[in-house]
């Protein structure tokens, strides 16, 4: 999978992925009130004002972008409605042919792992018959509980050819608390060697399982953008882990501060922007497209960023 | 929300919870033919088989315990239609009376936690109305986004009587391999403590916001019984914090190695049994029971446990 996630970023020229991350107060008015009218302001409603407003943006921006990135989280909260929404979006974005990252962030133990993996990258036996949950194309997961919460997904990554990020680095004020805690690698000293480095190492590992073609791994990491200093320790770190890289635009980052993430041929990495794509119209330099005209706001968003990340690239010579 | 649990705990005289994870394997053949006749070898018919197998179980075990912990993955694993058979389980078990400790292991950045948190344990607002996605009355949160991911579940708490539970040292076989990891807690040196202390030590920390009328706090840990060292490590770093126990039964663990997880009152932990008592039918020891019969072997295996750590308490003079 992550040789067709490369495939796509060097067709489009773009290594972003538009995170869908719908929460209601980006949704515009107009949308709200179709979707409330038909089904109420309910979860249905709810989940029918974030099935409108995604189809909206990705039919504005699908002939840019490689893939899209939806937070289940956003999804969730409306319930079962929420769900049949995220599983709506992520069926039409593959109609649309791009590669859907489901952000959802699970680990357990082994074989509730196991059943994570196969609701959303696989298949579940039923009787006689095999079954897909949510099927998407990557997911990110959480690796707290070791490689034995881990493998689950890897082994059907392997079978489904599918792929995953693993959180090493997150964006968050607090990610430091535990993640950039010193820890000790197993000798009688320690070393100067960070939990979210251990991690990185474990991810460059895994990752051996599942080497795609082009000198990446089906097994990539998330490591935010807002760290820019831990970032270029995990890149060398994880030469084979594909980096999924959140934090641009509303969290703060810029095309500049990205360019440590990756390799010599603009690959490596994938920049993930959300609210603002999907609510660039709520901004300032957008502000003149309109709430009525959202989704033409988010492509320019789009092309803006892709610009971005460009001069970032000439800037520093690749 | 700890505080109820408490009171079911000493009405009952029972300190466990049962873990509803009905792995296809587990349910009897017979309810698969009923719910497949029904509604075909789909998610649907998956689904239909999770829920009649759930519900025998319940109606045969619910005077007898304080909780159940039904595990999400095990319905997500059967997409929409499973979601639903969690979601009428939950409600089920509320009905019945039952504390329900939702197993969703969750966990992001700061805004995305405050969306599983509404998902999970509070309400969303639509238009002008407030929606309820799930509504657990616990989960199980991952920490390793640090403080700003569990702060947003903990406010939700507040707001609705709920409780969580944190994972800090996890049953599986390569708990270790991060949460045992020594690290430093800031200063030049390293001290002697290890990451799921820290992690402990921020529980116990967080705890201070939800403190109960009865010792403890609505912010409670998940600790393995598969690990006893760490277990009277952790009872003494979070004198507050309830201890959620997996892995007793089919992980190994038994009454005997579970006593230090509690105070002298018999309170502080609830143990957590999955399969030794939803598959007590497949166990040898209740054979005799047979298929057809297999909610009255859960419902012996429950009785079983009870007598197990009400002798372990017995020995420990409690």
């Amino acid at each position: 999978m992550i040789d067709k996630l490369i495939e796509k970023i060097q067709k489009t020229g773009a290594p972003i992925v538009v995170g869908l991350d719908p929460m209601m107060k980006f949704v515009p008015d107009h949308i709200k009130k179709t979707a409330f009218t038909q089904k109420g302001e309910t979860l249905e409603g709810a989940a029918e004002a974030v099935w409108l407003y995604n189809k909206e943006i990705i039919d504005k921006t699908y002939d840019l972008i490689p893939a899209v990135k939806p937070q289940i989280a956003m999804y969730e909260q409306f319930g079962i409605p929420g769900l049949c929404a995220f599983k709506r979006t992520v069926a039409y974005c593959k109609e649309k042919g791009l590669v859907v990252i489901g952000d959802i962030k699970r680990g357990d133990i082994g074989s509730t792992s196991a059943a994570y993996a196969a609701a959303h990258l696989g298949k579940v036996q039923v009787g006689s018959s095999l079954c897909a949950g949510f099927d998407e194309d990557f997911v990110t997961v959480n690796p707290y509980l070791g490689s034995d919460g881990v493998q689950p997904f890897i082994d059907v990554c392997r079978e489904e050819q599918k792929g995953i990020f693993v959180l090493v680095k997150t964006s968050n004020p607090s990610s430091g608390e535990f993640q950039d805690r010193m820890v000790s690698t197993g000798g009688i000293t320690f070393s100067e060697q960070a939990l979210y480095e251990l991690v990185g190492m474990k991810v460059e590992e895994w990752g051996g399982q599942l080497m795609g073609r082009k000198g990446y791994s089906s097994v990539g990491a998330v490591v935010g953008a807002t760290y820019p200093e831990q970032g270029k320790v995990l890149r060398k770190v994880m030469p084979h882990a594909f980096i999924l890289v959140p934090g641009y635009g509303a969290q703060g980052a810029s095309g500049k501060d990205l360019i440590h993430f990756f390799d010599e041929n603009r690959l490596g990495a994938i920049v993930n922007s959300s609210r603002g794509i999907i609510a660039a119209y709520q901004n300032e330099k957008y502000s003149a497209f309109g709430a009525e005209n959202f989704a033409d706001a988010s492509r320019q968003a789009v092309l803006d960023m892709i610009a971005d990340i460009d001069q970032a690239f000439a800037n520093a010579g690749r």
